[in-house]
């Protein structure tokens, strides 16, 4: 039961971590609109996977699934739009 | 076992999605070097999250979970160094 507790501690710090992990960056870029660096087609798979794994989520009935893959449904297409609004064709 | 069907299709197509969405960024990053919009924290908190979620997968002895954060662990790795090796500080 302690290594069980112990690895979903694991599993809850990876969700905690991938999913706040994008926000520094929605804040940089959104102050910054430098998008350069960025490859669109990146963040449009990575952001048309998150959608995929945000359904899988809401029809295996998992919470956690469904909270952190909302947040980094919501950052990754806010980076999507910046990227897509100021990159230099 | 229809719906099981498509809704586990769903989920492969998240995994398959989110795992090879980074490699287009890494290609890209090799190439031109330009690191400037990137956010350090961003991509140190996804890595150390990534690392979590291996860890978590190792431990579920889910082969799906291992495979594709391996592959992730590694593109996030190689976009962190680049970071740290041509930022400006």
């Amino acid at each position: 039961m302690a290594d069980l507790d112990l690895i979903e501690g694991v599993g809850l710090l990876a969700a905690a971590l991938t999913t706040y992990s994008f926000l520094p960056q929605v804040y940089k870029t959104w102050k910054t609109k430098d998008v350069s660096a960025f490859s669109l087609t990146t963040f449009t798979l990575f952001f048309v996977g998150i959608v995929c794994w945000l359904i899988y989520g809401i029809y295996k009935e998992s919470l956690s699934m469904i909270l952190a893959n909302s947040i980094t449904m919501a950052s990754s297409f806010v980076i999507l739009l910046l990227i897509i609004k100021y990159r230099k064709p």
